[in-house]
This record gives C-alpha cells, sequence and structure tokens, in this order.
C-alpha cells in the first residue's frame, strides 16, 4: 500500500510531484543542533519526541546530535523506528491488551524500553506480560501535572505506586512523567512560564512522596517545543522530550514570543495550482488527504497575499488578496501545515530538499503505525 | 513504511488491535446492493467513487452489483486500484503536470480513461500528452453546478470549450460533470432537494449549448450519497458517482430525512480504552491519526451514554453523561467516524467483519496515493 515515490535524489523542487511533504535540510538541522545546545547549555538530557517526524533518519540526526533516546507514542511506532540504532525508548503512552504487551516485551529484549502508568490494575498487566516474556520492562508514574488528562490526579497515591511497581516481577520503577501537551500551546508567553513552573512543582512534590518512601527517582520527564526553555530554568524535569521542534507549524507560530524565534520552519507540504476560475481564488491539489487541518488551515509560505480558506478531500481552496497576485496554472506553493505531526502521518515519503535539490527521499517509516 | 496488520481472518473481534479500521461487511453489502438497486430503478448508471474506500476488493464489489466503472480522485489513486478489474475510470479532478500527465495516458492504455478540465490552457496540455503518449483520454467539462467551486462559471463558454476539446488531437470530449460536494450536506431535505433541481438545470443548460453546436454530448455525472435520491428523480444526469454511502458517517447522519434511512454505517474505529481517571471520564487510543476530525468529533456506536469530545495525535477522551456506565480498562468501544473518506485514508488495513469474527483484512491499496 505504499504510495509512489514522488521524486528521486537530484530532482529540482520543480519536478517534484506534487502534493508532496518536502523537509528543508538546513532549517532542519538547524533545528536539532539548537535544541541540542539548548538541553546541554541547560544541563538537561534531551529525548526527542518521535512521533512527530516518524523517520529513522531524522532519529538518528537527532542521537548524532546528543540525545539519549526518543520517545514514541505508539508500540508499533516504536518497531518501526529502531533502524535508527536508537538503544533507549520511552513510549510515552498506557499501554494495553495480551498482543501490544508481548510486543512491547519484544522490543525490551533488544533496547531499554520504559512505558507509563497511572493505575495499579494495570501495572498487574504490565508485570504479567514481562513475567510472561522474560523482559524487563522500566515503568514511569504519568502523574497530572496541571492539564488534566491521563495523568494520576492524586498525588497521595503516587508512592503507594510507585512501591507497587517497585515490588512487580519484570518491571522496574523509572521515575515520573509530567507531560502537559495543551500547555505548549498558551499563546501569551508569562501564562506559558507559570504553567511550566506550576508542573515543574507537581512533578517535584510526586518526586518527593517517592524519596520519602526510600525509593529513586531517577528520571522525571516533560516538556515539549512550547514549555521548553522555562523547564531548562525550572531545573524540575531530568530530560526534556519536545517533538514538534524539528518541523515547526503554524499552531507552534502563534505562541507569542515563542519557539519560532528559535527554530525555523523546515516542514512543507509542496502544492500545484489545479484550477484558476474567474473570481480572485485558485485551487491547489492539496485537501485534507495532504493536511490536517485538526488545528486550523495551513499557510502560504512568503505569500502574505494568499491565504488557504477551506480543504475538500483533495482539493484546497487560496484566496488572492485585493492587491495580491494570482498564482498561474501549474504554479506551486509552499503550504505551512498547521499541525505538524498529523500532517506528516498523511505521507509515506519525505522528500529532503537543500538549495532547492532534492538530496533524499526518506520514507515515513511510523507512519500509520497506530497499534 | 505499511503497518503492522492488527488481526487475521478468523480471529474474533476481541482479538483485534486497536485501534483498527473495522468494516461490517453485512452492512456494507447491503448498501452497496441498495445504491446499486436504487440506480437501476432510477434508469441511471451507477458510478462509485473509489476516493472513500480505496479499496480494489470493495471496488469488485461494486462492479459486481452493476456499477459501470469507478471515479477516482488522483492518478495514483486510479492507478492503485487496477486490481479490481475496472474497465472505465472516471479521474473526476483536474490533473496537470508532465510526469502525472504520462502517468494518466499510461492507464489509458489499458482501461477507459476520462478525466476534467475547465480550462482552454488546460486542454493544450491534456492534448499534448495524450499525443506525446499515443493515448485517447476522454473529457468532461466541470461546470459549476451551484457551489462556486472549481468548474466552469460562464455556462456562455462551455459550448467553445467543448469545441476545443473535440478538435484537440488525442482527447475525446465525452460530456459534462456538475458534482455539487457541499450540496450533500444541506441538512434539510427540502433545500436540498431544491438545491439538486438547480443543478440539474445548470447541467441540462449546459448540455444543450454543446448539442447546439452539433457535438453529442454521451455523459452527464454528479450526485452524492446526499443528493442521489433527487439526482435520480431529475433525470438530467446519465449516471450518478456516490462515494460514502458504502460506509456513511457522522456527517451525512447529520442530514435530515437523509441517506442514513437508506444506508447503514457500516465503518467503525475500534479503539480501547486505556485509563479510568477519577474522574467521569475515560481515555481511548484512538486520537486524531485515527480519526479524522474535519467534520466534527466521532460518534460511540450504540453508547448514548458516552461522547468523545477531545483528541490528541493518539489518544481520545470519551465523556460519560451522568446515568452513563463508565467503561472499564481495556474496554472496547465502536466510534463512529465524522467523515468517512479521510479516516478511511488513515489506515493501511481495513477489518472486514461479519457476525464478531474477521473475515478478511483487506489493504487500503490507494492509501495515501494523493499524487
Amino acid at each position: 500500500m505504499t504510495a509512489p515515490r514522488p521524486a528521486s535524489p537530484g530532482d529540482t523542487l520543480d519536478r517534484v510531484e506534487t502534493p508532496a511533504l518536502v523537509v528543508d535540510l538546513d532549517a532542519l538541522e538547524a533545528n536539532i543542533a539548537a535544541m541540542a545546545s539548548r538541553a546541554k547549555a541547560g544541563g538537561m538530557a534531551l529525548r526527542p519526541h518521535a512521533k512527530t517526524h516518524k523517520s529513522a533518519e531524522i532519529a538518528k540526526l537527532q542521537l548524532a546530535a546528543g540525545a539519549i533516546g526518543i520517545c514514541a507514542q505508539k508500540v508499533s511506532e516504536a518497531e518501526a523506528l529502531l533502524g535508527s540504532g536508537v538503544k533507549d525508548v520511552l513510549i510515552s503512552n498506557h499501554i494495553l491488551g495480551e498482543a501490544k504487551l508481548d510486543r512491547l516485551c519484544g522490543i525490551a529484549k533488544h533496547v531499554r524500553v520504559t512505558t507509563l502508568t497511572s493505575d495499579a490494575a494495570h501495572v498487574a498487566m504490565l508485570s504479567q506480560a514481562a513475567a510472561r516474556n522474560g523482559a524487563e520492562i522500566e515503568i514511569l508514574i504519568e502523574i497530572d501535572a496541571g492539564d488534566a488528562r491521563m495523568g494520576l490526579q492524586n498525588l497521595n497515591q503516587v508512592g503507594p505506586l510507585a512501591q507497587a511497581i517497585d515490588k512487580a516481577p519484570g518491571l522496574r520503577f523509572r521515575g515520573l512523567q509530567a507531560y502537559t501537551g495543551p500547555f505548549q500551546h498558551i499563546r501569551d508567553p508569562e501564562e506559558r512560564a507559570d504553567a511550566a513552573l506550576a508542573s515543574a512543582e507537581i512533578a517535584l512534590e510526586a518526586r518527593d512522596a517517592i524519596l520519602a518512601l526510600g525509593l529513586s527517582c531517577e528520571t522525571i520527564t516533560g516538556g515539549g517545543t512550547g514549555s521548553f526553555d522555562y523547564d531548562l530554568s525550572e531545573q524540575a524535569f531530568t530530560e526534556i522530550q519536545p517533538g514538534s521542534y524539528v518541523f515547526m507549524d503554524m499552531d507552534y507560530g502563534r505562541n507569542e514570543d515563542g519557539p519560532s524565534e528559535v527554530f525555523r520552519q523546515s516542514l512543507f507540504v509542496l502544492a500545484s495550482v489545479i484550477r484558476v476560475p474567474e473570481k480572485r481564488v485558485v485551487y491547489v491539489d492539496a485537501g485534507v488527504k495532504s493536511l490536517n487541518l485538526d488545528s486550523g488551515m495551513p499557510g502560504v509560505h512568503e505569500r502574505t497575499d494568499l491565504a488557504f480558506t477551506k480543504a475538500s478531500d483533495e482539493q484546497g481552496r487560496v484566496e488572492i488578496a485585493t492587491k495580491g497576485q494570482a498564482p498561474k496554472l501549474g504554479e506551486r506553493l509552499l503550504l505551512v501545515p498547521s499541525h505538524c505531526d498529523p500532517t506528516v502521518n498523511q505521507f509515506d515519503w519525505m522528500v529532503a530538499v537543500r538549495n532547492g535539490r532534492v538530496e533524499h527521499v526518506w520514507p515515513v517509516d511510523a507512519r500509520g503505525c497506530v497499534i
């Protein structure tokens, strides 16, 4: 079911078949280096989230720049990224089901595998799977660090749960996850900083409850592209796990005083104008099957006179401002995804470009790996 | 890049790995039969749109039930569906670019291929490609049948454009496309009927302009799952091209007096509860990478006490009504996609189930085929 490759190495950008997922290699490399140096300067480990790029090649670049490992969000996603040579994988999700836990244990035989729980019944399932497979799985307790999602809300339960994990055969208690997804997108920088501080305080309170029981708490992981600067100053976490910084998107661009001042847009969907009707509008060959609209409409790169306003399955409507220049039939536009992660997941191939020429056509190795 | 198969034939539904795209075969077959018999009774040809299912196996079932061919929305999508044995493909889109037009001509050497235009400059590109490849491509003029999208708006230009196509080497003028996507989802049945009538009148006016020039107009294609009943009564089209009826979705379910009275929901995303926090909410293992939210949130099948309210990349939040029954950790829920087409396009595999048992695991052959 792999879709045809849209380009070959050596092609110029105008020969790439559209729509195509295009990555600007200079910007990608600069982003990887910038986050690595920020984390290093902050004295904190960097474990990039690979759910954003789903690419073993990009994971390799992150590891080469000093990342201690990667995060994945699903077991099959982690499996698909082992080709990167990664040795330490955090599956930052709650994994259930016998078959899936057996797969998880299969990975744990080759590399260090950590995953999350917030529930004693779930700890029993994890332990049974580890015992059944003769594997050791490391466990973080996911705490609710303020966003009221899947984490454990009652901090009084953290200590007893850590003890249960510590005693469970096949499991090793490793620490805490205190990630807050929605906080990454708080627009006002002061509010975002306050939210990061509050999360850090919750994480430290949970850590202290664990230490008080005589257990160790090796890892506290959290933070993302929107909060990493504050997370580095708080120094509550031992590692940060940002994902989107490699690519960036319209949504992160809306954060004021935000990550777009540190990272460059490296991800685009290259589209072609396929229809120029009578009025001040054109249609491109990219719609909701090439762009994910859960965070709004995509932008049009370096074209303030154009606005992408609507999409059907395979067509996008682009409106032209009063004094704007109407794109011609066949003209190509670089669209900036509104949400990078699910947009990448639409494509089988990522066209990596430098100076207008295709350098690599990378597979999106973990595309569709939802199980 | 193909994701792992979530099931094997013979598995019971509770063994399918989640999240998985699940098709109820009884409902699918009933939907295919119902549309085939409606079209037959209405004396109109049926050309189902394969962009909905992207599956050669489902196209085979539609052809066996009497469909005269299929629609595809992209060239690579059509290529991926040739395994169905289809002999007549309408690529219901405007195809540009030398490489893509060469591929189109490649298909035209094996099966009857028709595609759309609304523009004289585009006709020249199509003709050059046909001549270059020694192929014959059949052409429909896409007219604006009322929805102000890509179709030709000025009906005075229809005749001259038909003549230009008729004279262009390698092209054969076949007729008109008068499809109106947004009209399929008009909630009020009277308004929807009025819109269908207006489209039919525009199509007949365009046809008359062509006939007046001494050209023939073999085909008028249009109509979808929301309008087919009205299209069949108007008798302006020669064929209808509905897609979603095979699966149905939440969005079509919102049409009053609509297609959900004729067709059954056959498409689901099977998800597992992975977290039961303290409050009246659970989280499932399906988010925006398994469900497409461009038409709102998915439903929860046969559970009026549960509401899917929010999704992150790989997690979905399900809220429990005051007197509702809280799902347990590991419990499975069947989610009803809000928009079937882009949801199918997230998955590499379709698990076809009858009476709670897996009968087939079909590849989504044209998944990701956007070029």
